[in-house]
């Protein structure tokens, strides 16, 4: 049975595979520096954020970019507001830490950086002058970490926010093609991000590419910092131009008009729905709201070990009630024959 | 009147500033390497900890000692287990990951580490291996920020803890002579101290000297780095016999056999003991357990608004019934007088 | 024409490619741990190296192995020797410092580290003690920046040098293919550098490899520090198994029992002498000794320019009588009809 | 005799004690933050300097200030040009780099940063971008290592080469009395400096002093920086109001309206020249030029060592001649009875 366990288990969607084979040939300048392909899915991916004044980078993986993006945005006193369950606070070994800069996490439980909690951190941390770390931007994902997807309103009221007490916005995008493309987007779109976010980045790695992300910025610090930083830190690739032909395979239309990076998406989410809408009436209890291409189910914990052993879904944490958090991930690969394959086993628990 | 902000408004105790004119016209080497008063200093606290083979080196002030005990305790990926109001956590500008550490909190609320939150912090930390921080040293203040005093058993249980999981400890004794004098150390003494912490911090600044802490260090890797980070980080002061001279005076005994360092403590403490039991006779709420030099009261704002006004107390934050959390500090410089004059002002109100 | 500007302008090498394709919808898990690809290439580089006991790990860059490895292998107040043009000190942006760690550069100007001015760098880092920063590694490269190959003797002789003080040996090997298959070896091979470097590493992005390069750590501390910094700074790749798939394709002997790893390099190796007779034949002035796939050149102005034009050829720097030092790069790409079609350039000039 | 070791051998000068002693008792708030006396040592040296614009901010130590305010000056991937024997590159134990920025040292060997050794670094260090670190100020330190003292002319030049290059100016003044009351000024004034330097300090700890660094700033960035950083770094005082109460009693003036910070330092110069021209006439031979109150000689090791034993004066470094560069280093506190102990000494060898 295909693994459930997540987005980044095979290797890359067809067509960006085709355009690594069909371009291996050529002889390109480095760095991401004028060649070819990452000039033409700078302009790509600036025609798709509806801006021609941002600057694109490019970055091979989640915690690299993160780690500069948060880095070249605070200064060496500032601080970052985010969720407690937020990447960079807990799944990245320190990362930003290690940069010298502080993670300011609050006390939302549910994915969402909310109104109410940021308030609460940066009048703490702002209390006592110089004697605390000072909170400089917020950092919110899309999708969160529990599969949640910002709504328009919802990201317009903590955007408002921050811009009321001059705070940065950077948006960690490792799954935004899940979460643009889902219903839950509500009217948020790419060029509304890319209208108010300070950077933020569309992931690659989990959405058909071998690896990388897009970074956009708006903001000119970052922008005058991010070639530095990303060189600085050791995630400025040499051939870069492999950066600019996956995402020019992604960001090129496609004969109806419509960009792959969205297609795959929409698979991942569509047999992610399907998933849960099976499971949830043969009588397992969906978790929380996840309308992207990560589906959380309480299960007991022999059903979880039953799942983690055929579909490689990956238990998360012990609720309080005994029940183990187990979560399922639908990617561009996934099909409906493996969704089918996973809901007949699931009937015969 | 005196004010009762903190215990370092003022200068020097009167020993520690005879010291200072005395030794003054002396020609000395520097940066607390070889000059007599450091040595002796070194001697002196050495046989007050009861153990020959610790090393002493000297820090100016407590954030200084932090990093540079924090940093060099831990590896550059590693974190450090505290309460989430610890001095390293909250009021030090991000003083530790600035030298590229992460800090863990738990959700202690009373100033104590407890195992419980420390076991919770620790297997959430290694669950994933090397994806997430890794903790090696939980960080205690004694007495703690909301001045607790560390009983000799509550400190076995969570340096028998510490060390079943291979945890370093690390003790913040920014007010460690107010913690060991209070009767709530019930048998917590230096010796026990120097026993089973890795290292910690004797506080001069806040017990009578101009500046300066006596670092106690039995972990053999920060007994080597101590040196060069104190001077990495600019905390290694050019006439260090300063430090030296300081320390002398406070761990000399005196006539009667006792160290002015104790004394002094014991005069802080027993004033501000005095001036609770006198506010709370007068009917006023005190806040929490206090068992040092420092008092926390839970005022009306009106009454903290005009305690401030008056005895320079500090406000610390609002309570959840809107009451204000207000602090008075004795030192060794604080009189009977001195007390009974806030007295004499409280009943006034 | 072919451009000679680098060994990282194409994609990556047939078998390479074949590889990744051939493997490409396998499911794996992520992050180097524990996929078969790594696993397998883990294997046989360490057969290759003649050890069992080391650990190998896998990084994207040069960058950013150097910087983890450089930050694991020293303390924080630690310093690491090598040459002005190591490419630490001068092409990484300042990577090391920004790990908080000193790069400690000597005066040698042909690229090789000697024990003359290593001897010296060590005196006078070690003659105030804590007021310096103090060696404990020394990084050498291997082709060095000017193309130069270390023999057998000249290398153990640093290493003899660097044992004596109690330092560790780091050799970055972005192109220790193209070194180790040089007659200018003169006997060091695999096994020699496994057995006697604390850690080195085996460049793929410039043999071949779209990306990667495979860390051999023998010193234990690393060992324990690698993969949690390898994830902290960034350079953890999701879909790690691409790192292990193209060296398994690498090091996966071939029929006739030699390892396409060296065949590319030799490859590489082949084309630029070749390259070099036949421009010195011309009358063309050769610079240095640079037996490997990088040849130095000193031309006038105008002559260089047209190379550049001409080959992509890079300009290094103007030469105290004017001429400017011209590099040309062979790679696994390079054909001799490639450099048949240079050398008629050439004689057109 | 008295040792001749260096200029913070003894305590503090009579005034600066005097100030500390009859404050003492007084209750101030902390961190140099608005107690009477860091305001008022602030007004008088904003005087001094004849700028009401400035920020005046307080240090402990010359590495304190140097590394805050390198730290405060540039952005994480950037770097600062100095001569290879600047105390921030070889005195400080890496301490810039632990920080995370770069020291890019020149070839000048006279302790004077060069305009044509500057312009190479600048021109070596931005020819790839961002490959390398990025120079974006200069240090420079008055006096210099060796003693050297900018004169007006010298300075301005190199001022004129920083703006030009869009490069920030700090000048390391922990000797600056020394310098600015040395006749090798030639011109160069309080108020010359600081209508120039973005940011210098005034030191004290070498001039009378405990301890402490007045730090003016013009620098927008720095000014908002420093606050903030000083805490980050360890480096701020909680009894802050030592530091203004020794400024103030430095820079209040005298009965003659000269400031007793000049006049120490006249002190301290004028006996070193005295020791100099006393021991050039005894036939011992001078080593460079040094106006200031640290005077160099070129000594036989026997005759070196002879004056080590007795006056305390330091070796530096072997000459390649075998002789020993040998260092007097005079003090507010050097009397002439003490230089003609010393000559008397010097005769008799």
């Amino acid at each position: 049975m295909r693994m459930f366990r997540n987005d980044y288990s095979e290797g890359a969607a067809p067509q960006v595979l085709a355009a690594l084979v069909a371009t291996n040939d050529e002889q390109c300048v480095g760095y991401t520096e004028g060649d070819p392909h990452c000039e033409r899915a700078r302009e790509l991916i600036r025609a798709a954020c509806g801006r021609e004044d941002v600057a694109v980078e490019f970055a091979i993986g989640g915690t690299s970019t993160n780690l500069v993006c948060v880095n070249g945005l605070l200064r060496d006193w500032e601080g970052v507001i985010c969720t407690p369950d937020a990447h960079i606070n807990v799944h990245e070994t320190g990362a930003v830490a290690a940069t010298g800069r502080s993670v300011l996490p609050t006390r939302d439980e549910d994915g969402f950086l909310s109104v109410a909690e940021a308030e609460r951190v940066w009048r703490f941390q702002t209390g006592t002058g110089r004697h605390m770390t000072r909170p400089a931007m917020i950092y919110i994902s899309n999708t969160t970490e529990l599969g949640g997807v910002w709504s328009l309103s919802r990201f317009d009221a903590i955007c408002d926010w921050a811009a009321s007490h001059g705070l940065k916005v950077f948006v960690d995008g490792a799954r935004m093609a899940s979460a643009l493309t889902s219903p839950a987007a509500e009217g948020l779109t790419l060029e509304h991000l890319a209208a108010r976010a300070d950077a933020f980045y569309l992931g690659g790695t989990k959405n058909g590419m071998l690896f990388g992300e897009a970074v956009v910025i708006s903001d000119p610090g970052l922008r005058d910092a991010f070639p530095y930083l990303i060189k600085e830190r050791g995630g400025l690739m040499a051939k870069g131009r492999l950066l600019g032909v996956q995402f020019e395979a992604l960001f090129t239309p496609d004969a109806d008009g419509d960009l792959p990076y969205w297609k795959l998406a929409r698979n991942a989410n569509e047999r992610a729905f399907r998933l849960r809408d099976e499971l949830v009436s043969l009588g397992f209890e969906a978790y929380g709201e996840a309308p992207s291409n990560q589906q959380f189910f309480a299960f007991e914990p022999e059903v979880a070990q039953r799942f983690a052993e055929a579909a490689g879904c990956e238990v998360f944490q012990e609720l309080p009630d005994g029940r183990l958090l187990t979560r399922f991930v639908c990617s561009w690969a996934t099909t409906n024959d493996d969704v089918s394959e996973l809901v007949a086993f699931a009937r015969s628990l």
